[in-house]
């Protein structure tokens, strides 16, 4: 098998993490007798500084014949958010579907965590559609004393559903336990909504067991007793906020992986590191490659190669427990090809 | 001088705390020749079992007329949030117009923190009457498939503008640095504005370092450095998370304070610790009241007493540090009444 895969390397260290992460999956594919043939998009800053746009008004259509998305990261110092994230990033994950962004969290044996007491290996499910990242809203009376502005959150019967299910599902993969993340007591319209529609998907799932913690509490647990969690499920806005604490937790937000999915594979799904672009240390080549690699483990999960996805997260886990290779951000001084090579090396 | 305080205990721990912070707030005044006249309330989920309300319907007009309210916590399992909370608690904060909820984070020699290096002195200051909790929003097609639940969040410039005011002229009186929460990548209609306005606010303060920060990458931060924060302005969610988040960094969330503030003084201000009702060890005068009798020397100082404040806070510093004396939450034996009274025995 080949698979075609679409790669947005996008701005910054995106463009130095998305090749290293192809070396691993063509040394890893060839020994297990399968491909890739990938289709590079320049989209990007760059790209939106000469031509006006970070993609092409037909970019949508070209990504969508793709057997799944390699993305590195955009954003770039001086481009509006609403260009860089609402004109490449956010159209992605909504115009196919992606309303799962799953993100696994562990410790490596050889990341220091800053917790005295860290033992973590949950994974963050968030919702990736819907939520509090709504385009609906806007201002009144701008400039004006009086002003002000309104965004309105929605939650759909739908979509909590469909993320309550794929969360409980994997928790049975697991060790079954769930916490979904609220905030019920503040946010009185919203929250209490998921929460029911979470309670009801539940009872289809009785081995697992599950809670809901109000985000305030929840991340204070995360940082006390981080080891209690298995599976989190979170709204658009916990979700995001939960994975990049229990990325820090863990040690590193430079390690941390995501796939955004679309589980009924009617559309392409979209793997990227959690990292942004990283203006500050782009082009010098020590960028930390292991979030794009371990973001292209569960790509290769994702279209049918669970061993050669565990391959590449257990020579992660050699490299960083055997070796002392380390990128700066983790306080080595390996670089990115460095760091990429002693991965390839092992799982070829 | 005589300080007319209303004091409503609550439900569960906030009964034990609450008497605590009155011996200590007694002991100290007599010292420096003040005293209180305190009024206290029973407003409760048990008078809501009994009564049908958590308190009168003339309750706010009751508590208008004194210095300052003293509160411990309210909840109770079995009933719901949008009973204790939105009964008493939340509209105390919106009718008295306490629009900044103060909660300073420091690290006690004697409380261990969980992180490996924690350096931990820093406010977070949030928004506390609009944002996220507002009460504008409900569902359509309810139980249906097509069910959906909305919910608008509200900023105003006025409600803005003063909470950022608050906070950098706070940050002028430590150590000039604050930082705003954001998340004005994803929530692109209210975020971008609280952005623009806190902006405008800080030019009123040049001596002030700033900076925003996603609240994705602001929650690894306060993990991966804490030390680096001195003022941390939020909105009513992100300033919720924070706070529980930069207390449990510190070591606990039994030990935090909180102040609802009305600066103006047009009505009167609430001082509550960060923890709420914790049913499961309620009833064993095991409660630790170190969040209540700091969110009292909060009153002290705001109500012109500030160096009777410091001594309430250096004593709980002072038996942190030179004694074995802990509540079970923070790994020792004492009572509650035991650690209150070696409190009160250094402020007499
Ligand atoms: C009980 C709840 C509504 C409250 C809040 O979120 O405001 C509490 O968490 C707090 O921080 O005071
Ligand atoms: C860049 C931003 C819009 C994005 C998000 O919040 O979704 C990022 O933080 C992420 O977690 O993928």
């Amino acid at each position: 098998t080949t698979h075609r895969l679409a790669v947005i390397p996008g701005d910054g260290i995106g463009t130095e993490v998305t090749p290293a992460a192809q070396s691993v999956l063509d040394a890893v594919a060839a020994r297990h007798g399968f491909g890739f043939d990938y289709r590079e998009f320049d989209w990007s800053c760059e790209r939106y500084r000469t031509e006006g746009a970070m993609m092409p008004a037909d970019g949508l259509d070209r990504l969508r014949d793709h057997d799944a998305i390699l993305l590195g990261a955009v954003g770039s110092p001086g481009v509006p958010d609403h260009v860089s994230l609402w004109g490449l990033l956010i159209p992605i994950r909504r115009t196919f579907r992606q309303y799962v962004n799953l993100r696994p969290v562990r410790c490596f044996d050889g990341v220091e965590s800053p917790l005295r007491n860290a033992d973590v290996d949950l994974v963050v499910v968030r919702e990736n559609i819907e939520g509090e990242y709504s385009q609906i809203g806007g201002r009144i009376n701008s400039g004006f004393p009086d002003e002000m502005a309104v965004q309105e959150t929605v939650f759909t019967r739908v979509g909590v559903s469909r993320i309550a299910d794929y969360a409980f599902r994997l928790a049975t993969t697991r060790r079954h336990r769930l916490t979904s993340a609220t905030k019920s007591n503040g946010i009185v319209h919203t929250l209490p909504f998921w929460d029911e529609v979470v309670a009801e998907r539940a009872q289809g799932f009785p081995d697992v067991d599950w809670d809901a913690e109000h985000i305030d509490a929840l991340c204070a647990k995360v940082v006390l007793d981080p080891g209690r969690f298995d599976v989190i499920v979170g709204s658009n806005l916990f979700g995001d906020i939960l994975s990049d604490l229990t990325a820090a937790v863990a040690g590193s937000i430079g390690i941390a992986p995501s796939a955004n999915l679309n589980p009924e594979r009617d559309f392409p799904s979209m793997f990227e590191p959690v990292h942004g672009s990283a203006p500050d240390i782009a082009g010098r080549g020590v960028a930390n490659p292991i979030g794009a690699i371990w973001s292209a483990a569960m790509l290769l999960d994702h279209l049918g190669h669970p061993e050669a996805a565990t391959e590449v997260v257990d020579a992660i886990a050699a490299v960083l427990s055997e070796t002392p290779l380390r990128t700066p951000d983790l306080g080595g001084t390996a670089t990115t090809s460095e760091f990429t090579a002693a991965i390839v090396k092992r799982v070829a």
